[in-house]
C-alpha cells in the first residue's frame, strides 16, 4: 500500500504514538477530578501536553491550549464563541466547509454575515482584498494556513497583522499546516489557532486543538457541562481551559498527541517540510510534462508558497474513477471535493473534482516513482 | 491499586478493547471520504459499530447512531438542537452539570427556561412531579438513567411514557446506566439517548453516543462542517448521521468502542449488573453497621432501584481528605461534588461532598474487603 492521503489523516502513525496510546489505555484514568495517584498522574500528563502544544505554536499561555474533538469543533467554537447578533466575518476563498458551513448556517438564520476575500498570487493584493471587506461590525478574519485541496499558503501572517490593525481577531485554520510549517502565534499575529491532532501532527483521531495566544477568555461557550471545577455552580467557570472543556476529554488522544509532538520536535518541522516538499517537487517535475495530466499548482515556482499537497486530473476523467484505478495499484489518494467547494470553484474543478496527493514524513521516493508510473499508465 | 472510580471512567479496560485501539492505530485510516481499500475498510468498521450500538440499545435505526466526543457533547447537542426561543425543559433533581449548565446558560440568555422535578421513592409521585411541570412550551424532559452520585434510578421508562402522552421528547442521560442495566429505547420510551463510551461501556475516552430511536432528523445542528457528503453544498446535509457528525470522527475511539460492546455482550449486561451489585451490597452490609460511616442509599432495599454506586461520608470529615487517606492505601475513589450540585443539594451533602465508590466487572471481593478495612481504620 502506498498511502498518499495524509491531508485526510496521517498514516502510518509513529511507533511512539502507537505506544503512547497503548500506554494510555493501560495506565491512565480520568483527570482533574480525583485525588488518587492515577488521577494525579493523568492530570500531570494532560498538563504536559498542554505545555508542549503552547511551546510548539509559540503561545505564551499553557491554559490557553484547549483540547477539542477535531479541527471542525475548534473552528465552530471559535466562530460561535465570537458571534454577536449582526456581526460580520471575513474568510478566504480557499476555506474548508468547517469554516463555510457554520458561517452559512448562521447567515441563513440572520445571525451574522460573512464576506469572501480572494487569495491571489500577489500577497499585497491578497491583503488588500481582505482589507476591502472590513466593516464596522467585522469581528474576525478566518483564514486557512494552507488550502486542503491545492496547498496554497495565503499570507496569513500579513492578514493577521491587518486584522490587528483594525482590532479584529485573527483565526487561523491550521488543519493543513500544523506540523508541516512552523507556526508562531505571536509573530504570525494569530489570536486563535484551530487544528486537528491526527493530520500533520501525527496524533490519533479524536483530538483537536483550539489555541489562544494568551490567558484572556475571549470566547463564549457553545458547550457547557462538568469541568471538575467550581462544581457547585450551575454555570461554566470563566477561566481557561475549563470554560471550553466540558466532560471527560479524550485522555487517550491527548496522551497520544503529546508523544506525537515529541516525534515532530525530534525530526524538526523544517525537515519534515523539506522531505515532503522534495517528494512533491519530484512528482510535479515528472508528471507536469505529461499533457494528459493536469496539475493545478506549480511546485517548482519559488514565489508561490505551497504545502506539499498536489492536486491533479487526468484528461477529463472523473477524479473518483481515477482514484479507484490508483487504488487498484494500491495507491491511496483522495478524489472528489475534499469538503472545499470554494476552492474548487476558484480552480473551476467543480465538475471533475481533483485527485489530491499528500505525502508524509514516512513517504519514500520509490513510492512516488510507483505513483508516477501508475498515473502515466492511466493517462495513456 | 484498587480502582473504585468506574463512574468517572472504567478501569482497567478489557484486553480486547486495548487490542482494538492498537489495531485501529496500526491499520485504519480516515473514513467515508476515500475510495481506496483502507478507507473502505474503515468505513465498514465504523458502520459495524453503529449497528452494534443500535442493537445494544434496541434502536431500529443504525443511521440514528451518532458518534460524539463525550456524553456532555451529546447532551448539549440534544438540548441545543431542540431549542426554540421561549421553550421549556423539565429535568430531574438528580441531573449532572452536563444537563444543568447548558440549560442554566440558555436561561440566563433568555432563550429558554427549565423546571426541576423531584425524584421520590414512590415512582407514581415522581411521575406526577414531572407531569405537574409540563407547560404548553415544554419541548423535552431530560432525566438521568441513574444518579452519578447516589446511584438512584428514576422511573425513566414511565417518565418517557409521560413525555410521549404529551407529545414531548424524552432524553435519557445514560452516562451511568449504559452497560450497567439493559436499556431498550423502544420499550423505555426514549427518543434520544446520550452516553459516554468510556464508562460502563468499557470503551476508550474521547467517544460519546447520541442515539435516536428512528431515522427522523429531530435536531438542528450546533456544529457544522465537512461531512464527506454533498461536499459542494455550503450547508450541512439534512440526514443522519451526517447532519450531526462534522469533521473526522474519533475513528480509534469508535473501533475501541465496537470491541467494548462485544465484550459486554459476551458477558451480558445482566451479569455485569449482578456482579457489581453483589459487591456493593456486601460493602453496604458491612459498612452501614459502623456508626461513624454515613451511607446515603440502602442497597439492600429491593424497592429502591440503584445502580452499583455507593456514596458515603465518615463522620463530618471532608470527603476530599478521606479520599486522600484511602488513596494512601491505594484505593481510588472520587470525592467532592461529582459535577452534580442538584443531587448534593437533595442529599444535603453540599458541605462535605461525598466519597463515591463505583466498582466494575473487574472488581474483586477481596478488593472490597480491603476497602472496608481501610474505611473502618479511617472511621476509628
Amino acid at each position: 500500500m502506498i498511502y498518499l492521503d495524509n491531508s485526510a489523516t496521517s498514516f502510518p502513525k509513529p511507533k511512539c504514538v502507537i505506544d503512547a496510546v497503548n500506554e494510555a489505555m493501560l495506565k491512565y484514568g480520568n483527570y482533574g477530578r480525583g485525588s488518587y495517584e492515577m488521577a494525579l498522574k493523568t492530570t500531570e500528563k494532560i498538563y504536559e501536553c498542554r505545555k508542549k502544544v503552547a511551546e510548539f505554536f509559540n503561545s505564551p499561555s499553557t491554559d490557553g491550549v484547549v483540547f477539542t474533538s477535531n479541527c471542525t469543533m475548534s473552528i465552530n467554537m471559535a466562530i460561535k464563541g465570537l458571534i454577536e447578533k449582526g456581526c460580520h466575518f471575513i474568510i478566504s476563498d480557499l476555506e474548508h466547509n468547517a469554516v463555510v458551513r457554520p458561517l452559512e448556517t448562521l447567515k441563513q438564520k440572520g445571525i451574522c454575515d460573512y464576506s469572501i476575500a480572494n487569495v491571489e498570487p500577489c500577497v499585497y493584493k491578497t491583503v488588500q482584498n481582505f482589507e476591502r471587506e472590513i466593516k464596522n461590525n467585522t469581528v474576525a478574519i478566518i483564514c486557512t494556513g494552507a488550502s486542503n485541496v491545492f496547498g496554497i499558503i495565503p499570507p496569513y501572517s500579513l492578514i493577521g497583522d491587518l486584522a490587528h490593525r483594525y482590532r479584529i481577531k485573527f483565526i487561523l485554520d491550521a488543519a493543513q499546516i500544523a506540523g508541516v510549517r512552523k507556526i508562531n502565534m505571536i509573530n504570525d499575529n494569530i489570536d486563535i489557532l484551530c487544528c486537528a491532532g491526527h493530520k500533520g501532527l501525527y496524533g490519533p483521531t479524536g483530538i483537536g486543538l483550539l489555541v489562544f495566544n494568551d490567558d484572556v477568555v475571549v470566547l463564549n461557550t457553545i458547550i457547557e457541562g462538568g469541568t471538575g471545577s467550581i462544581s457547585s455552580s450551575y454555570l461554566q467557570p470563566d477561566f481557561l481551559p475549563d470554560k471550553l472543556e466540558s466532560g471527560t476529554p479524550n485522555i487517550v488522544g491527548i496522551i497520544g498527541l503529546s508523544s506525537a509532538i515529541d516525534f515532530i520536535n525530534k525530526i524538526g518541522v523544517d525537515n519534515i517540510f523539506k522531505h515532503e516538499k522534495t517528494l512533491i517537487k519530484y512528482l510535479y517535475k515528472n508528471i507536469s510534462k505529461n499533457r494528459n495530466i493536469n496539475v493545478y499548482t506549480n511546485h517548482l515556482d519559488v514565489n508561490k508558497p505551497l504545502v506539499p499537497i498536489l492536486s491533479l486530473n487526468i484528461k477529463d476523467y472523473d477524479s473518483n474513477k481515477v482514484s479507484e484505478l490508483l487504488g487498484d495499484d494500491g495507491i491511496c489518494v483522495r478524489a472528489g471535493y475534499h469538503c472545499a467547494p470554494l476552492a474548487h470553484k476558484k480552480f473551476k474543478t467543480e465538475n471533475l473534482g481533483v485527485i489530491r496527493i499528500s505525502p508524509s514524513i514516512f513517504t519514500k521516493k520509490n513510492q512516488i516513482d510507483f505513483t508516477i508510473n501508475s498515473l502515466f499508465k492511466i493517462a495513456k
